[in-house]
């Protein structure tokens, strides 16, 4: 049985605004019906795996469980990363923790921020590739590659591996090429783009690394040593992690050794890394636009668009770009997209909030959506799910203020306790204690009004958490 | 003394998704720093003038007062349209209501949503038209065209009248010419733009619309004749005016009468027609790029960005018009600005709001924002002015509960009166009897939560209105 190794780590500003550092890319429903993690997870139905292993940033631990949740693949393996340290520690620390139980599994290492439409074709690929993993080779994934792209790595095969014409011994890795390289390669017929998927038995990466970058080992070793458990979540040391290298697996593997072997996959791959890309891979109206969400065109051509709740009018362009999220509008030349990073960059060092999150955040318990942001008030509208609650908190600085629209809710203040229904509203002053709760089988939707001096997230004192926050 | 006529009845769609049909143009701010009507009334200054003449659609009525307010110059004389006739009428209906006290003054007869930059070329050419339209001339303001425009009509002069070179009889109107046209009238150095601006004695236009279109003025004067009036407004008796045919005073009177004469005026006009004439007459960066609200541009030039609220980031993009509003965003070519009224033409036929109102919309006693609507809530965030008040008023089909943000309101509920203030909140049953009153001297800010079965606006039950309305 393959163990599923999802690397959820990414924070990927090139798909801003939709993708914010603390909602990013592989949450996001970009393509198909479910986000990008889920798909990744589905797409392993049919194959023989084990519950996948999940490794991600521990700001993003609840958005993993419950996408996991929603489609009944909860795991019990999530490692958090206190810091991104890239994709070879990333898969050191899935293998040290696979091979915990004495174990040796086969891993199926996959990236949860990818596009694959043709889920036989890459099924028949883990085939092909199964049994030569199993023989201790490093298999990786290569891409038949559809034009002579300059946004990726090349990977060029060398002999045939066994009998089949899907398997090569890995020649070498090459960089990101310049566009008449590219061509060459694409001539050659002899390359691939590199997916960044793998497959391999744990103890044989983990031996391969040890010998090219002990180093990295060392520093997942002591990190996972020194891990707390805290039911599904594995939390790393903070300290021995931070110590880590950070590094790539192809960096310091995969054009390292000598048992590389790469498996040919032909099946409308994309890592979705910019907004062009994900144009390419979408559906198309008889001109060309790919439109998501609530739009009007005229006399346009070539874009795509995508809103979550205005309406878009495009009239007289092409080759845009338009996407449009509650708090921020991007419009840019689908040849320009690229620069999209410059608009992140700009919000970072102005220390602003758009590049960090959406004006709608994700909590353990649901969802808050900033409706109001004035000086001396917030009024969030606030979704609780069933089961779902607010920790015993208090707040120095502000008084709250809750008027539930649908749903019933189990509030306690200062004590005393209370069911609050539909219409109904109570107020919660300064200083008091506080806890909310949605005891029914409906979501709790409510708007809090939030006033004082001082409204910042972190003036929350709280006296116990079920989600273990601080 | 001047009688100024500021005919403020459009409904402009050209500049959608800032102009509504419940508010247009005319009331926008978008070039100075003042809304078009404020601009039109204060460009007034230092001439010797009367109280003006406001002539809109009675939908807007409290907008025009409102506005007139801010800048101190709230007129005792607005008259109100309850269907839109085009210019002949609208002019006509000053003209009678200005000889009904046995004067027979000058009128200066404006458009409430043009742009005039140079205000002292302006009052020259004022200056200069004046002994002309008092001895019985109606003068037309000839804009000196700045290249060969197709989108107005031109004005053909014929000899000079009087000893300075200003000053022409009008030889012939002409209807918007085709680009070939208009070259050749610009070289001939003999045409004007058609302004739409007027000066003449209401005696004098009411005495040649008689000769030319009787219909009209009888029909005015029968309207004229049943209004009513309440404070500072006229309402037209609706059967009778909506009995008179629609047009333009150019088509009417003067393109027939042989005594029109036509002023020279060179000073920054525009009649802001489309966003593409906007972005003409805003200042611009030195990529020639006139942005107003909160915009990132990277490698960007030619735009025209207008945002309320939102981050709008242009990247890569040249000649393009951005407009984002609460509920909408527009992106169109600015060299197909003219298509804009096919997206209000697909919202109309959709039976859509977008076209007719904002999400935020304005009230004789303050503004409304509905920041959340769903099926069975709306919630609105609601200003009420000092002295604003609701109507004693009651629904059948929802409740309400209102949160104070800031400010206090004086509430009385079946009968009980109390105050409301900061962080306060009530809460108001369907078919209670309920009204409320800002009593302060700040605005009064508050939440109003509204959930029932039926949650239209026509769910209004009011007992007294200060306002007058039904």
């Amino acid at each position: 049985m393959l163990l599923p190794v999802i690397m959820a780590g990414g924070t990927g500003s090139r798909l801003w605004p939709m993708s914010r550092e603390l909602y990013p890319k592989q949450f996001l429903r970009l393509h198909g019906r479910l986000s990008m993690l889920q798909e990744t997870v589905e797409r392993l139905n049919g194959l023989e795996v084990r519950e996948p292993v999940v490794i991600c940033n521990e700001e993003h631990r609840f958005l993993v469980a419950e996408q996991l949740r929603q489609i009944d693949k909860l795991s019990q393996n999530i490692i958090l990363e206190p810091v991104g340290r890239n994709t070879a520690p990333a898969i050191a620390l899935a293998a040290l923790n696979a091979i915990s139980d004495g174990n040796d599994p086969l891993m199926l290492v996959l990236a949860a921020d990818h596009i694959i439409n043709d889920t036989k074709a890459f099924h028949q690929a883990i085939a092909f590739a199964t049994p030569y993993a199993e023989k201790d080779s490093l298999v990786t994934f290569g891409i038949v590659p559809t034009g002579p792209e300059t946004g990726y790595g090349y990977i060029q095969r060398g002999d045939i591996v066994g009998n089949i014409s899907e398997l090569f011994k890995v020649k070498r890795f090459v960089e990101k090429p310049d566009e008449e390289t590219a061509g060459k390669y694409i001539e050659s017929g002899e390359y691939y783009w590199n997916s960044g998927m793998f497959m391999f038995r744990a103890k044989k990466y983990l031996e391969e690394l040890k010998k090219y970058r002990p180093d990295i080992l060392e520093a997942c070793e002591l990190a996972i040593a020194n891990s707390t458990r805290n039911d599904a979540f594995t939390n790393l040391d903070k300290d021995c992690f931070m110590a880590c290298p950070d590094e790539s697996v192809d960096y310091a593997v995969m054009e390292k050794t000598d048992e590389a072997v790469v498996v040919s996959l032909n099946a409308g791959w994309s890592d979705v890394g910019s907004w062009s890309a994900l144009w390419d891979v979408s559906e198309k109206d008889t001109a060309n636009n790919a439109i998501t969400g609530d739009a009007f065109i005229h006399n346009t051509e070539n874009c795509y668009i995508n809103t979550d709740e205005k309406l878009v009018a495009a009239i007289g362009v092409e080759n845009l770009v338009i996407v449009s999220t509650k708090d921020a509008v991007l419009v840019v030349d689908k040849n320009k997209v690229q620069d999209v990073k410059r608009i992140v960059e700009f919000l970072k060092a102005e220390q602003r909030s758009e590049y960090r999150k959406h004006r709608e955040s994700y909590r353990p318990w649901g969802r808050s959506d900033a409706v109001v942001q004035e000086k001396r008030f917030n009024v969030n509208r606030v979704t609780v799910k069933p089961g779902g609650a607010f920790s015993m908190q208090m707040h120095h600085h502000r008084a709250e203020h809750w008027v539930v629209l649908s749903g019933t809710g189990k509030v306690i203040i200062e004590g005393k306790e209370f069911l609050l229904t539909e219409n109904q509203s109570t107020f919660i002053p300064v200083g008091s204690f506080h806890s909310l709760e949605n005891p029914g089988k409906i979501p709790l939707e409510l708007l809090e009004i939030q006033s004082g001096s001082y409204l910042g997230d972190d003036d929350i004192i709280r006296i116990q958490d079920q989600y273990g926050r601080d």
